[in-house]
Formats: C-alpha cells, structure tokens, sequence
C-alpha cells in the first residue's frame, strides 16, 4: 500500500553507558555526524527531523529544536516524538512515513536521552509511573522491574522454567556487548555470576535487568528516486508494524506474551511478505527488545521464532548466537548495550543496517544470505510496540 | 508531491476553561466523541493514533497508550509528538502523511492537555524553561510574557505602535469568545479594560496575554479513496508547512517577526498553490497564533495578509472581523478561547473545517467565498511554526 519506498542511506549510535562528559546537544552529534557521513550527504538536504525523547530526567523540556539547532538542521521542521522505550522506532516509522508520503526526499529520526542526570531512584518513580500511573504505581508500588517480574513468574509456572534459564540470555547478551565497543558493559559473565547478583524483583536479579543509560542514535532515510539518482548504499524498509497495548496490566489476560507485539509482528510481516508461519527461514538477525532477560524470551515466541514455551530451547541450542539460525542481539541488546529509552530503537536499526551492510565486521558479523533484518522495539510494559523489517533487496525471497 | 490526498472528515474541540471536572480521558472523549460522530464511521475504521499532548503538568507520563485505550482504538498503532504550543498541528501533520504514505486509510490526531493540574506557578516556570533552558531561563529568569514581551517591545519601537493598539487584537478575540460557547472567557472587554488590567510584563498586561487551559480536540483524517467510497463529506488539506527556529530567543536576528513563521508559510502556499504576493485573495478564514496579542500582529504580516508594518492597520480597519477581507481568530483565538497546549492546533483545524462547511453558524459563522482557511500556529517563542491549508475543493481557485 506504501507509495513510496524508502531506504536507509546512514545510521549510527555512540557510545552508551554514563555520558555525563558530554551535553545533550554534543551527546546528539556523536551519533549523527557519523551518520551523515555514512550517507555522504549535505545535511542542508535533509527536510524534516525527528526527534524521539522520552527526556522527564532532563532539563531540556523542548529537545526537538534543541537537537535541530545544534545538528545544523534548521529551518526544516520538526517535532518529538514519544512512545515509552519505542520512541526510537516510532521516529523512524514517521520519518518512513513523511518520505513516503512525497513531503521529503530525505529526512532523518534522531534519538537521545540522558537519563543520568537525575538521581537514579528519580529515574525508577518516573519509569514506574509510566502506563496508568494510579492503578499501578500509586496503588501498588510496581517498578519496571516489578512489572517485567510479574511476566517472569507467569512464564516460570506456566512453563517450568528456572532462574538459571533467564541467567542464559544476559550470559549471550553480555559476550556480545564485550565485543562492542559502544556498548554500555563490556565484560563477559556467566550464570553463576548473574545467579549472585541481588534481587531486584524476585526472580528478576541485577544481571536479568537492563540499565540506565546516556547515548543517542541516529538513523537518515530517503526516497528511492533519491537514494538511485544519487547512487547511494541502501537499506530498504520493507515495513513497519505498530500496536498498542493496555495502559494497565492488570488488564492484559496472558503474561506469558506480549499482545502489542503480536498484533505489530503480523503487520509488518505482512507489509514485508515474511512468512509469519515460518519468519526464520526469512530473517538472517534481530535485535529484540530485552530490557529484562525475561522479555527476550517473550520476544522470540511473540516474533514466531519459537513455538510458545519453547524460546528457552531456542537460545539454549545456540540459534540465537551468530551461528544459529536466528542471531539475536548481537549488539548486546538493551541488556548490556545499554537502554538510553529515546534512542534504542535507532540504535537497533542502526546495527541492523550495518548487520545487512557487512559493516559490524569481527566476532559480531552475522552470516547475512537472504538479507534481511528484523528490529523489535517495546514502550512500557508493552504499550507499544514497534517491529521494522529492513533488507538489502526490496522484496523478501520466496 | 504528496502521493495521496487527506482529507478531514470530523473534527471537534471540547469546552476548554478549567476542567477539573474530567479527568485526562473523559475530557478527550468530549472531543473525540463528537469528530466520530461528524466522521461516521466505526472507531475500528481508524488504523493509526497520533496523540498531541506536552503534559508536563500532568500526572499521565504516557498519555497516547491511556488516551488509546480510553478512546477505544487500541490496538492499532500510536504514538505522542510534542512541538510546544504547535504540538496539535504537528499532530495533524505526522496523521496527514501516514495516510498519505499509504500506511492508513483512516488516521486520528488527538489532542489534550490538563494544565490546571499543577500550581499556576509551576507551570509558568515550566513554559519557561522552553527552549534553551539555560540561557535564558536559568540566566536571565525570563518566563514566556517576558519572551513575548521583547518582541512587543521591539515592534513598538520600530513603528510607533502604543499599548492601546495591541488591546484590540484581545477586544476583537474577547468579542468572538463571548459568542463561542466553548471558550474560555465568554465575557467582551474594551481598551479600557485591557488598559487597566495588571502588567504581567511590560507592556503586555493580564488581557494581552493568552490563559492556563485544560481542554481536547481531535481531528479524524481519511484518504480520498476513503472518503470517495464512503461518500464522505470532507475538507481536503493542501498543504502543510513547517519549520523550526532557534533555541535561544537570543540568536534571532529581529524581534518584528519569527522566522519559522515565514518559512513554514512559504511552504504551505507553494504545496496549495497560494500566490504569496496576495494570500488574502485566496484565503476565507483564518486562525493565528495569538498567545499574546503582539502575536496575532506579527502573525499578519508573517502570513502575508498585511505588509511589514501594517497589522494594526489591517485590524483597525475591521479587516480581520467576520465582516472584513480576511477574518481572523472568530473562535475566539488562543487569548479567549484558552490554549491548552496540546490541543491548541487541532481547535484550529476543527474550527476551520467548520467554517469551511458553515457548520460554525450564527454570529461567528465566516463568509465562504474561495472555500480556504489557513491555520498557524507556533511552537514556543518561534522554536515550531506550522501553517495547514484547508479547502472545500482539492485545488485553490486561481
């Protein structure tokens, strides 16, 4: 239905972890001017920028002109955008949407957050807060971790799972973000390490949860009559899916998935013409959203990786490290990455562009043979979700 | 360029003022509630939510997913954008292109702010602190009529303009609100009265400046396709421009106009074909930014309806009452009809869709000639401006 195609011509995030060297604005630049050189373009082409901040713990109430100014980016237009830890994704749905919709040739989504300026138990209320703040916050006093432990519980009983078995996805996640040198934590760990750590939300340890992060990402799209005239490396969008979930949930009826991921992994796999029957055969890497180890695990059967309770089997087997048949995460995830909310989801598209691209190089390159990408992007506690399949060709392989 | 055409085919504003009464969901639902029922259509028609809402004063962090859910559009996809005071219209814009992009037939822009939630004082400070919050905030302590009243200051100074003159622009809003019964302030005034009013920053006093709102409007938009096969009744978009300023006030090279005014309105004009030697000749209706009334004057000559110089003029001359050549805020405008922030731009668009189809009626009700209306409406001290063309027909006349 989409009129228009549109590609991926540059993209790039910083380094993620503790960025109180840097300000909002010099943080921003980073990500961007790599990206900008990556496409080779003059930014004076770039005609609409968006900015996605969830921003609460920064003391820049209006960032889209803040980021506009300092990239070099105005007079074009602009605007935030926020959908919880999706925010990224959304950018980069809207940005898709405003080329293909023939109001830009090219136009860029730029994501940042600085979420170390504020105390950190500030960070947790205002996270906890988000959803329905009265039901759930004021009412009962669930923190994020909280909320992902009440999944975790669910999934153990219904499935018998144990501890030790969400340990294993910070075990994958942690080796990969080793290797990355942007990545928010570079050390290696093992089950028994993660097993040590304190609780934060039993079962939910230190090492099952993703941490607070400064960085900033950035993705530049633009039409296909841009990216031929001009001859540009590409990746192609060959669709977006988006839903949105209950503010409370309390209101969900199965914590053992994610509705808002169900419902946007089946629009994009239509847009893209992905078998949602069978998305392995088609798909050579992900990066899924693991702000807990458990959400991982939900992720691979929400996506239709695996079947229902056996996305512990998948990762077990090694299909989710760089030689199985589904590498997830290689980038370290938002596990150990990082997780700087407005900017992941630019930060998984960027490594997935460059997944496709050939450009991660080293221990993280993934085997790429039918060339394309999946990125899944969740707000809240599933608020949002966010799923975007990117290729090197324009259409899926039968 | 656009690929497709949108047209609006339901729009509605609530009763804006102090609500209290309502909480963040049931004040939306006045408004969405009636665009649904102008637009006639099932709720599940509509593919994609875009929630407008700056909400800093609130106590909802994630107001798309709760205002999804409260309006029944779950579970398709949303998303919140926030371009300061022009968020509603930015809103109306990211709607506009998804549908023009094909990745919706039916898509809603939903606004809604609550900002008596807080202390008067917390708020003031908060808008603020918009823009570059450092340097002008933190340095210089100036809040926003302070920012406005640097450009009154500036364009009295230039061209002789006294205090008097910019109380009409409030008499004439007061005198249309008095008549709209979802306003704000529902009372007319005189100079005198504007004259005896408090200064809140000289030499703007209490009624040269806009007021504390909490109100919603939503704008349900549908592609021509749409509208064709359902035999819609619809106003059609033509164009709509944007652009952003700098973040500091202090950077501007002059103080009688704002630059992303006259950029984002050239732009619009050359997408809906408006000579902009004359827009008055082919515009019926207008609503304009006037937060404080120094800014519907420069708004005039930003938009091309008076020279440099000559707003007062235009005003002064009954040109923008109903009955003068291009009739100017007749809802009542941002100083009497109230400016909930987020809201504000879809209370423009819904008004103008109304005059277009001369469902306003009675005494505010325009005189429509051409069947086009121009909406402008600025993000903080000229950080956003975004200006939408509307029409009865799909072309302006020549």
């Amino acid at each position: 239905m989409s009129s228009r195609r549109v590609g991926i011509i540059g993209a790039a995030y910083s380094k993620f972890g503790d960025r109180q060297d840097v300000n909002l604005a010099e943080l921003t630049w980073e990500a961007f001017r790599e990206a900008l050189q990556e496409a080779s373009i003059d930014k004076d082409e770039i005609e609409f920028t968006v900015v996605s901040n969830v921003g609460a713990w920064s003391s820049e109430p209006l960032p889209a002109v803040v980021v506009s100014e300092a990239m070099g980016l105005r007079p074009k237009g602009s605007v935030r955008v926020e959908a919880a830890c999706a925010s990224g994704s959304a950018a980069v749905k809207l940005a898709h949407d405003i080329i293909a919709a023939g109001q830009a040739e090219v136009a860029t989504a730029i994501g940042v957050e600085k979420m170390k300026e504020s105390p950190t138990p500030l960070v947790v209320e205002f996270i906890g807060r988000a959803g329905n703040y009265m039901w759930e916050f004021e009412n009962f006093g669930l923190t994020f971790p909280g909320y992902y432990a009440l999944y975790a519980t669910a999934y153990m009983a219904k499935y018998g799972v144990k501890e030790e078995d969400l340990c294993e996805v910070a075990v994958k996640n942690h080796y990969y973000a080793a290797r990355n040198e942007r990545a928010q934590f570079r050390n290696e760990i093992n089950v028994e390490r993660c097993m040590r750590s304190p609780y934060i939300a039993w079962p939910l340890k230190l090492y099952d949860c993703s941490p607070i992060t400064d960085g900033a990402a950035a993705v530049i799209l633009a039409s296909e009559d841009y990216i031929r005239k001009h001859g540009r490396e590409a990746t192609w969008i060959l669709g977006i899916g988006s839903a949105t979930g209950t503010s409370n949930m309390s209101k969900r009826q199965d914590f053992t998935s994610l509705d808002a991921s169900v419902v946007a992994t089946r629009s994009a796999y239509s847009k893209a013409g992905i078998d949602p029957g069978n998305p392995v055969k088609s798909i050579d890497v992900a990066e899924v959203h693991d702000c807990f180890t458990i959400a991982e695990i939900l992720a691979y059967e929400d996506l239709g990786f695996a079947k229902r309770g056996e996305g512990l089997k998948l990762l077990k087997e090694g299909e989710t490290y760089k030689e199985g048949s589904i590498p997830v995460n290689l980038s370290g995830g938002l596990k150990a990455k990082g997780h700087p909310i407005g900017a992941t989801g630019q930060s998984m598209i960027a490594e997935l562009h460059h997944q496709l691209l050939g450009k991660v190089g080293g221990e993280r390159q993934a085997d790429i043979r039918r060339g394309v990408a999946l990125a899944h992007n969740v707000g809240g506690t599933g608020h949002y979700a966010y799923v975007t399949v990117l290729s090197l060709h324009k259409e899926v392989e039968a």
